[in-house]
């Protein structure tokens, strides 16, 4: 598979040619990883915004999201960086019909839809796009399915955090009297524990997680109102066991600016003549940066965008299509003399 | 990518039709793997020694090797479980001209000089082989090549155990006095916690591992003596801090008969502007029954194989060729549904 490849990049220095639609901190994660790949180069930044108002962490091109399609002939995969609620759905398909795309869609239930009109766009112009690229849906999603091919008498666990869920935030935000709040989303250590120990309990989310507010209150507004509020707010906090913090702004500044997460996958399964051994898949994630680890998914899989589209491969595809040895810069040897 | 194999199969309740060659425990792993396959049978186990004294674990017609050829086209996809000092180095090659293999080829510094002569088998052949296939190489070497893909700024550490070194069991047994031994390999917690602190520790093989033996002695052997030559025996014990406990045959068969094997990969990793976050990428296995486990990963690429095969790959490929897809029982539409 890696032979089209090599042969038509062979005796060049080309460099894979990428282009950013949307620089938030997903867009910028996205500019710090291409910066770390010697074998791509960042042509543009895309923006809805007014080009001269975008400052890039390094320089760059910065083109109104009206030029882009005078870009189509030097951008060989363009990185789509706005959000699953209401830039991903709209955007993918548009933009994979003129280019090869990779997203990071990350709204799990509607996903079959968004692949739909994505496979249909990408078919139509002759692309290759991706979509629902990053951690979950991502590297977790790969790691449920390889325990689950591996091990299909068994029982899969997805945990998440400790992280910030912006969702979470968000609404307690939209609370009146809040000015300012961030959550964290916290496994429960004792089912974890019991997961590991093969004892396949049933979980629900409210009983794998805790959900723990930082929030800053406007001046004079009620505090015990603002917490009730919190804990009773449906499917947000409701089943959930919850603990509020009031904080100040300063300290909300100082010790919860980050935008750390992670979480675990496991599968636990059995084998032997009667599924007399069991054994324990685990895949975990500690990331500082959410959204620049979700970029350095997202990079890594531009790169097998790249080299699926030179190979002829048309349409929409998932992480599950794609051989991993396309992710890496390596060539094949070098691959399997250094980490088979 | 699925679609040829879907069609190829569509209408027809044709399982795929697997033989084993070699019917030790990682053989008989295979046999209760294919049980828990719905899409698969066992049609042969095939062996180099008199049939009607191989015991299967359940009903399935034993064959000598040396009628094997005669059953090309009764079988989609041989499974070489032999050993990788002496066996598969002639198998896969042997027979990856007349068939589709897999095998579980597992000794890293001659992967390349295996894979090689596999290439070539194969390819003259018109077969697909794949070798290495297993937890370490196989899982392990998947996530190095996934984490590595992502942070390319970062450092890999692989941890073994806590589990059974067959190479190190045998070492010891070969010891004169010594009537029989088990040596589990053991990660050292403080490496491991240094690594997932982000310290990035240099660490040797032997300051990531004890090793821990059980020893039954002859009657009347000199323990002090064992002890010395078990410590102090080159590349096998003597970099590593070694206990070494004397026990009774019945403390052995009792307390140490299961295979139990697993470790841990991790990579650390820096994003951002500067390198300003670090993230952890661990990936761990605790295997009740080491063989059995390689077993489910060598069935799982199996099915991988007879597809590839369909779709008409040719040659000799490794884990990292293989999209995730191919390894699922699964229509793509339930994959992204259920587990993307």
């Amino acid at each position: 598979m890696q032979h089209s490849y090599e042969s038509v990049r062979e005796g060049t220095e080309m460099k894979i040619r990428i282009a950013i639609l949307g620089y938030g901190n997903l867009g910028r994660g996205v500019h710090c990883a291409i910066r770390q790949n010697a074998d791509m180069e960042l042509v543009a930044v895309c923006t809805r915004r007014a080009p001269e108002q975008v400052e890039t962490v390094w320089d760059v091109p910065v083109i109104h999201v009206d030029e882009l399609m005078a870009w189509q002939d030097k951008i060989d995969v363009l990185v789509l960086c706005g959000g699953s609620a209401t830039d991903l759905p709209g955007q993918t398909p548009c933009y994979a019909r003129h280019f090869n795309v990779v997203d990071s869609f990350d709204t799990h239930a509607r996903i079959p839809e968004h692949f739909a009109a994505v496979e249909e766009a990408a078919g139509q112009g002759g692309k290759t796009a991706m979509i629902s690229v990053g951690w979950d849906p991502g590297m977790f999603s790969l790691n449920r399915l390889y325990a689950s091919a591996i091990l299909p008498q068994g029982k899969d666990y997805t945990f998440w955090g400790r992280g910030v869920s912006q969702g979470h935030s968000d609404a307690i935000r939209r609370i009146k009297g809040v000015r300012d709040a961030r959550q964290y989303t916290i496994p429960i250590q004792s089912a974890l524990d019991s997961v590991r120990r093969c004892e396949n309990p049933e979980l629900s989310t409210a009983q794998k997680h805790v959900r723990e507010c930082f929030v800053v209150p406007e001046d004079g507004s009620d505090l015990e109102q603002i917490e009730k509020e919190i804990k009773t707010m449906p499917n947000y906090f409701a089943d959930y066991e919850t603990t509020v913090h009031f904080i100040t702004q300063e300290e909300l500044d100082r010790d919860h600016a980050g935008i750390p997460h992670g979480g675990l996958v496991l599968r636990t399964g059995y084998t032997g003549a009667c599924g007399e051994h069991s054994h324990v898949v685990e895949y975990s994630l500690k990331l500082d940066s959410n959204p620049e680890f979700t970029a350095c998914v997202l990079v890594a899989y531009a790169r097998a965008v790249h080299r699926m589209h030179l190979r002829g491969v048309v349409g929409c595809k998932t992480v599950f299509d794609v051989a991993p040895a396309d992710l890496s810069p390596m060539t094949p040897e070098e691959m399997r003399r250094t980490l088979l």
